[in-house]
């Protein structure tokens, strides 16, 4: 059901230069099905992640920001492994020790210390991590270990997502081409701060670890921290940009033409990597993107757009392809902004004219409403009247076929 | 599908003296189908209520608090009036003047002034209100004004309910028997401040303004504010108690032990008739209690409650039967109590102890949570492990059936 996702996802996926992907079927919950990925990177290269603040955050996550944290010059992060079909939370001390189990097991294969790799998990939250069968598909996945290998590393990550995510780009900064790969995945428990979703980036730009540090969590703001499916945030979300450093560009600090134009690049890229997310949402049917604008400040603006975005109601009147549209203004009313004056405010879908001045605009007809709702991607606007803030975030509907889904999904 | 709601409805709601019913096929909406009530209240009736917090509140909901706000002695609230098919909200001004143009019909015709009527409406947002045909109906509620005519209150202020939710009781205070009997609706749009939902409850106590005012309030509290099925709060929300002051019971301070009592009887019914909104929630298969104890306070008790009580997932897992237990933790682990130490947090589903210190329990089989996932009635509790506070809520599964019901509301 995934809405306009690109297809077939390219499988030219460009490589990028120091950085190594392997993957295996290691029977982790499902047999015959590619569920460990290693990646494996140059020693000149910088990573950068942010994670989800839930306060179950999985064992994996709990290290990932640990070897991240205590990162000391001469010891960079050398290998990331993914497993899916079970997220290790909920787990616990015993959690803790498999994740810890499997870093030091990669770090012997790959002759580094287990604080140089960082590991994530995805899959049934409150199951015990079968370590065993994780360790024993390394081999397997190192063994295949290439730079054109994305497109599989795409696949090798995918739980209840139909489709593979991944794209590619390449910008030239000073005279230099860089390039750009990434992957994503995740599909329901969908939520800012953030997605059940992995997403790693790659480029081969050399970026010094500060100015990583911050390109990664202002680019997470803008795209992975604004979709939501069903206002879930998983255990487990991660959002990872690696800089393998063998490029001739180099980016030392923000306040430079060489950080603009990088930020740019993997900011378009990591939306098109969220977007492709809602796209592929359990059960959607539409994509939707929801603008408030004329806000006080975005933190108003960002309420208001999830407050329409997560309403059941909403999301089953665009499956419906019903323009029920005062199901938009309730979730507006209630969205918190105590001081909101309604009288001041417009919605629009695409571009007709719904409500205006806080009320039906005498001139909306139910069959302009009718038109847009029966289209597969749609704006929602709403123009708030009390300031020049604008928030923007994604979103899909909610269909019989997410119901399913979930109500199925350990069986 | 509703859940365990007590069938038949009892035909033998109790009357109570000073409170007139009155009912009409007014063709709101829809032919034939109740869909107007009047209430007429003896002189010595005093009314409080208590109203959504929605930005976008109805029209009536405006008036009916201006009119309450407005209370002078020798000019009581002596009617309301309510009409289904059409929420009067998102109307703007117009809505405003056809609110007022009601309230003016039907003091007209009772002999009062405009601003002794209480007015309130409940069906599709931003649609103009049929005013003529509701003022035309009026005549004909009027002409069956009796104090026995609860069912079929019960009946005309229905929407998507798939029963009437109604219930009387009797209470002694200082040797004198009073009465008290309530109806609700709602079944969508249900959230805390409030459900979309009307509740009405009536005693012949007779009860000092201020002490109802605040009496009101409390219960609110304590049974409509409790509940949610998915969420979104409404537009028109209001929940209304009526003493007419037939009876020899007096109540003028709140620190009698005759408030005590009334209170007690008043919560007791308004739960009741909360819990009928729950039981009959769209698409309801499980009627689910979640209890969080041992918080800090209240506050953080409600967040984590109404976090597991909101997540999709969690509601499609019941739908399903399905133990999927770690999504409990992870609504919990993003409720957004950012201190919380999931080391100490412990999880029960009835008597099966889930998760012990923040991970699954040794002696916890699936088999156990299986057993209580099929029961109809399920209590989650969630003792945090820092405090004393307590909060309870109610909520209902998602199910395939609300997909469907809010996909074809308005056909």
């Amino acid at each position: 059901m995934a809405v306009n996702l690109p297809l077939p996802i390219p499988e030219n996926l460009t490589a990028v230069a120091g950085i190594e992907l392997g993957h295996a079927e290691a029977g982790i919950r499902k047999a015959d099905r590619k569920d460990l990925l290693v990646m494996k990177l140059a020693p000149t290269a910088t990573v950068a992640g942010v994670f989800t603040k839930n306060r179950f955050c999985a064992a994996p996550v709990q290290l990932c920001k640990e070897h991240l944290a205590g990162l000391r010059p001469g010891a960079p992060i050398r290998a990331l492994v993914v497993n899916t079909g079970n997220a290790n939370a909920g787990t616990g001390e015993s959690g803790l020790a498999k994740a810890k189990e499997t870093c030091a097991a990669l770090a012997d294969l790959l002759g580094c210390a287990p604080t140089q790799i960082l590991p994530f998990s995805t899959g049934v939250i409150l199951e015990p991590l079968p370590v065993d069968r994780l360790v024993a598909g390394l081999p397997k996945a190192i063994s295949n270990l290439k730079t054109d290998n994305w497109h599989n590393a795409a696949l090798s990550i995918m739980t209840t997502d139909t489709q593979p995510k991944a794209a590619s780009s390449k910008v030239t900064i000073n005279g230099q081409t860089i390039t750009l790969t990434g992957i994503s995945k995740g599909a329901g428990m969908i939520k800012p701060n953030m997605a059940t979703m992995l997403g790693f980036l790659a480029t081969d730009a050399k970026v010094a670890q500060p100015v990583l540090d911050r390109l990664v969590k202002d680019v997470a703001d803008r795209s992975f921290n604004c979709i939501t499916i069903d206002g879930d945030t998983s255990t487990n979300d991660s959002f990872i940009v690696i800089a393998t450093g063998t490029a001739a560009v180099e980016v030392n600090a923000i306040d430079t033409p060489e950080y603009k134009a990088l930020f740019a690049a993997v900011q378009a890229l990591a939306q098109a990597l969220a977007q492709m997310i809602v796209r592929d949402g359990e059960g959607a049917t539409k994509f939707i993107t929801v603008t408030v604008e004329e806000g006080r400040n975005v933190e108003e603006c960002r309420k208001i757009a999830y407050s329409i975005a997560h309403s059941p109601l909403v999301k089953t009147a665009f499956f419906a392809s019903d323009p029920n549209l005062g199901r938009i203004l309730a979730a507006i009313g209630y969205a918190g902004v105590d001081d909101l004056d309604v009288t001041q405010l417009n919605l629009y879908l695409d571009d007709v004219w719904v409500a205006k001045n806080g009320g039906r605009n005498p001139d909306y007809q139910e069959a302009d409403g009718q038109r847009v709702m029966k289209q597969s991607e749609i704006t929602i606007r709403v123009r708030l009247g009390r300031g020049d803030a604008v928030s923007t975030i994604w979103t899909c509907d909610l269909s019989h076929e997410y119901v399913t889904i979930n109500a199925d999904y350990r069986s």
